[in-house]
């Protein structure tokens, strides 16, 4: 793990002292509008370093994820003198850490960049791991590069203006982390109320969840085999997410997530063993947290169809990540429709739909 | 040494068995106009696999390594269905193989790319060492990324209807791959006429002088220290060809390196006491294979402060590789004015200006 993640309560403090000791002769942020209005400036107030780097302010949304975007930085970097010493601080969400990322991964061929994660789903997800890249002609993440931040810094001071939802949207990966690590941090996970304003053990496990995640990417960084581990709850969580936005009643990321991880889990227990006591429990914290996802077995063919669409099928069949227990991985199952169409029933029963 | 490089009097045949051997599904070959024109056929024709490769076009000319082609690249591979598994043959000189690598780096964040150079200069130079990128806003490569072609296949035939002046061109790459390497590689370099039509003799030594660069690449692949090595004639070189470009006379980029060359062996002359005699065999041999490059001493001023431009610059000195003797390598020099204005009269008394 050559990449420095850094967890604090005073992320200020740790980003003077990267620039300090990086030695780096001119910094630049990069923000959004909504982050420059709430976040910056009280980490411009409390930095001594930071005072004279120039801020470069994209539009917020994945929708401004794109070509225009990524030019428009090009050009800023490029106009305030860049060179291959400066230093880019991802300051924002997944959008501007993965944006932020490729923009640093490819100006002179590679600039120094560190991610500061505004929300817990870019702390847990976007910011570690060097998965960077635009949204391209309406595809996502269509174009990017495999590129780790030099440092990441991880604090739950910027969480504690987020909406509950965001925060139970990002709660959904730490859990996932948990389902593919083990029982203990698994538990803890568990035993955590993400709406209780209890920071410092956030920031706890929060540790725990990332490091699951970096110990993954170290494995397998570009994809070839463990790190599909990662995709837990993702084939049938995107086909949900895809499946709500058509049909124009979007879902948070996490949540679709969360309710993929019910769905992946009783696949788990149809055809991996997975056991169904812990299936239930693990149903029952998210009907709790997320309450249920509605549709009918009416939907079961367009959720099947949008299932194919994922970016890791290369063939025919629908692959999954499956879990034989907590912390028990396969990767790469593939299951026929009948056994999909079953999960899809139990996960309705589970969510009392 | 990882890239595989291929030399070859038989291009087709071993694309054929590249592709066979990788399994792709999906073929896209880039090329640009001139060459879709006069090397596209040839090789389709006696080619099996490359029949049903989609083959992408742009404009020709470094003008259009830019933004607008390479947007039109990602298109064209979203639109024909690439996937992570499909390949993408870059076929062209340096503008392609430049601009197809980094397509390739950045499309899925990444597929595989094979370079076909299609010009002597390309060939030793920009299709191996995985510097990919485009220009932007008028500074050259100012985006890109570091990532090797997974192959690279080195034919002369391509060469065969190269006008002199470009196979010249190429050539003084060879020249300071070899006077960097050592005195048997420079040696059989210097006995070789480039204006003789000795094809395969010419692939032979094609073959040592790009495996020069392959050996420094592969112990400095991100141009941290000795990957400079391979900056030797181009301080200098570049200062020539933006001072040619501003006067409206430009001269073909292996020209100015070859004078650069000859200018930075004075320079070591003068510091680091490379033989004299040396530096007079080699400037007879460029002054006889390229003339020479005309100014006077009212133009230094201009072409120090051009040297100051280098981007390899990182204070206000300015940076050069320069040489003990043939294959003696000292990067990192620092020069004052007057040594390099001593160079400048030397270098124009040796090529009788």
């Amino acid at each position: 793990m050559s990449q420095k993640v850094y967890f604090t309560n005073s992320p200020a403090i740790a980003i003077d002292r990267y620039i300090t000791d990086s030695g780096s002769p001119k910094t630049f942020i990069l923000t959004d509008e909504n982050t420059a209005e709430h976040v910056l400036p009280v980490i411009l107030s409390e930095s001594r370093q930071l005072r004279d780097a120039e801020v470069i302010t994209v539009k917020a949304g994945d929708v401004n994820k794109n070509i225009d975007s990524l030019s428009y930085i090009w050009n800023r970097l490029q106009n305030g003198g860049a060179t291959r010493k400066s230093l880019l601080i991802n300051l924002g969400g997944g959008m501007i850490t993965d944006m932020g990322g490729f923009a640093g991964a490819t100006f002179k061929r590679g600039i120094n960049f560190v991610n500061m994660p505004t929300t817990l789903l870019s702390a847990v997800d976007a910011a570690v791991g060097g998965k960077t890249g635009i949204n391209f002609n309406g595809l996502k993440n269509e174009v990017g590069a495999f590129k780790e931040a030099d440092a990441v810094i991880i604090s739950t001071v910027f969480f504690k203006t987020l909406p509950v939802e965001e925060l139970k949207s990002g709660y959904a990966e730490m859990l996932k982390h948990g389902l593919i690590d083990g029982k203990d941090t698994y538990r803890r996970l568990i035993n955590h109320n993400v709406e209780s304003a209890d920071w410092d053990n956030l920031l706890d496990i929060l540790e725990e969840s990332v490091n699951v995640k970096r110990r993954i990417v170290t494995e397998d960084p570009l994809e070839h085999g463990i790190r599909r581990a990662l995709n837990l709850g993702h084939t049938i969580g995107h086909a949900f997410e895809s499946h709500a936005m058509k049909h124009n009643s979007p879902i948070p990321h996490g949540y679709a997530v969360a309710w993929g991880c019910v769905t992946e889990l009783t696949l788990s227990c149809l055809s991996l063993g997975f056991p169904s006591e812990e299936l239930h429990r693990f149903a029952t914290y998210i009907y709790d947290t997320y309450g249920p996802y509605t549709f009918t077995c009416d939907d079961y063919p367009e959720l099947i169809e949008l299932m194919h669409h994922d970016k890791k099928n290369t063939s025919s069949e629908i692959n999954f990540t499956l879990l034989k227990d907590v912390g028990k991985i396969e990767i790469d199952c593939t299951c026929n429709e009948d056994d999909i169409k079953s999960a899809l029933d139990i996960f309705r029963d589970l969510m009392h739909v």
